[in-house]
């Protein structure tokens, strides 16, 4: 069964993705469930670092998409999937009152991937796998998901990865600017980065994350016409195949309507 | 004579600078050219990916010098040849429905680079070279072509390569971030490139494409004032010997008036 | 005794920062001088280019630390120590009319980073070191300095150097993107590297640095409260106790508070 695990030790909390069986896939339950542990995490002041892993070896394949015929079927789902369930939980991530540290090793793909870019720090094993291969899904990714994926490596380095659709290495994901550092004992690293953070002076900490933030320069917001656009392929024949054609193992033939 | 080549094979279009005996240099002919081919190019909904490449072993040179008495010795005349000819060209690529790949070997600067940024992927050749070395002709480069160097990698490295007018090669252009890959046989690999993307869903990467540049942050347009300053240099001394320096292959002696 | 020293030599200036024993840390005398000396460079139109290093093998350690019991104990004093002092200073660098090389050796952190990176390029000494390591010091990073850094290195980056607070060398400053070029000979390449400079057309040059600056996308500014809350650590006992114990050499016990 899907779960967020949350153990604290000390200042430092470890929240852990688990979906036993699907890569630690990310389903509707798994991101309202981080958003809940984020805003308590958040709010506990006691705290000065959190720790965001995957069990069993992996760090979280994409959304689950075993979902999508029962959440994302009509534009208007599509909106409620991305908009008030994926949206707010990586906001809660990223809005975390405490400096967060991502931990990655094995899969790291699409939902999982957002979830590692809404950390503050990325520290991978060297051979965790990367990539957000939707092209071959038949949709395109989310408006707020791309734009924290534009935030941290810039057009041209988000675009390369979205219109290939290729999954790469870590040592590819460091160059493309998606990770901090690459670590043997990427887990060791990890808490001796939290430890190190929790060292410090945790208000100096949180005003410098909550002033990154905002002192980013931000693109105007969509309007709601611009933000139904960007969900206008759930209506396409494209979609269906592509969804069909993964769960089927079969390769899709996008006929571009 | 100069020209622009198109050609398409199945759902993948392969669009040639050609300037025989000028590296390729684009001249107002070709960057209106270009501005028709492009706009051709993302009308066509069976396009899958196009590739711009260069003919006879380059990319393109810069802008044809040559040129630059005719069409470019008046403020009005600069305003116009960048904002009313090469800018159009660059936003019809930029703009493109199409995801877009340069295959870049030989000589890729000035207006070549230019063009070469305004596409989606880069790939060059190892002997590729790049560079904008308009400080030894005298004038500054243009706001709106500016502004593309800036959004793909940054103030700082566009300043270096700016104010230094340096060449430098291929791996060099990597590090800074004007390229994605450096591959040996360039051709094969913009071709294996257009083909995975060409198999991914086009309307997917036609939102993708569309809303990494409307949700990437822009700085406030220039006014007609600012404008008018940034052009400032046509009338300089400087730039008149700058222009005929280069022209006589001889070094210049700027004086700053 | 503290100082900034300038030489001209033809159409190139060298400021040099200067506070031995201190490894130059920057004091407020310094700030201002700074400040007054770049306005002076920047009204020399005869000048090409300005180089920027420090004295006795090292570029510069960060604020004066031993003066801020006197000149930021205070909300109000936080304010215009880093409103008035600093922000005018490296605003002098920063819009200066004249390209900047930063020729960086030995320490370069905290303020003395700040300074480098005003600069528009910098190169470094295989054996120079970098940070911030303020989060040791009970505080965080002003805003005004924060955009600098933003705008430089982007905010994942910017945030592992506050929130882990580790001093490292070169080649990692190369790769976050701090540093243009790694120079054996780091003297010797800022001069050939300002010859080139001197060597291209000035007017050119100063439209390309500002047209750069003006181009750069901007965070809309703080509002006055959001200015006084991104100083609210300066009535903490962190900020005391951090402060006290880097002076008495102890290592600190934050709570939060």
């Amino acid at each position: 069964m899907s779960t967020i695990r949350v153990q604290r030790e000390d200042r430092v909390a470890t929240l852990s993705l688990s979906n036993p069986g699907k890569l630690n896939a990310i389903d509707v339950f798994m991101w309202e469930s981080l958003r809940r542990e984020f805003e308590a995490l958040s709010a506990d002041t006691e705290l000065r670092c959190v720790i965001v892993r995957g069990e069993d070896g992996n760090f979280a394949a994409g959304a689950d998409i075993a979902e999508f015929a029962q959440v994302r079927s009509t534009p208007e789902q599509a909106l409620h999937y991305h908009n008030e369930v994926i949206a707010p939980a990586l906001q809660a991530i990223a809005g975390c009152l405490h400096p967060t540290v991502a931990a990655i090793d094995g899969v790291c793909v699409g939902g999982g991937l957002e979830i590692a870019c809404a950390c503050d720090l990325r520290l991978a094993a060297p051979e965790a796998h990367f990539g957000i291969p939707i092209n071959r899904l038949g949709f395109p990714l989310a408006p707020g998901e791309l734009q924290g994926l534009l935030q941290l490596i810039g057009k041209a380095r988000t675009l390369e990865i979205l219109l290939e659709g290729r999954v790469f290495n870590a040592a590819e994901a460091k160059e493309k600017g998606l990770l901090h550092r690459i670590e043997h004992d990427v887990r060791t690293a990890a808490q001796e980065c939290a430890q190190r953070i929790a060292n410090g002076a945790p208000l100096a900490a949180r005003i410098n994350k909550q002033m990154a933030r905002r002192l980013t320069p931000q693109a105007e917001a969509l309007s709601s016409d611009e933000m139904r656009a960007a969900f206008s392929w759930v209506a396409s024949q494209d979609y269906r195949d592509g969804v069909q054609s993964f769960l089927n193992k079969q390769a899709p033939n996008f006929q571009g309507k």
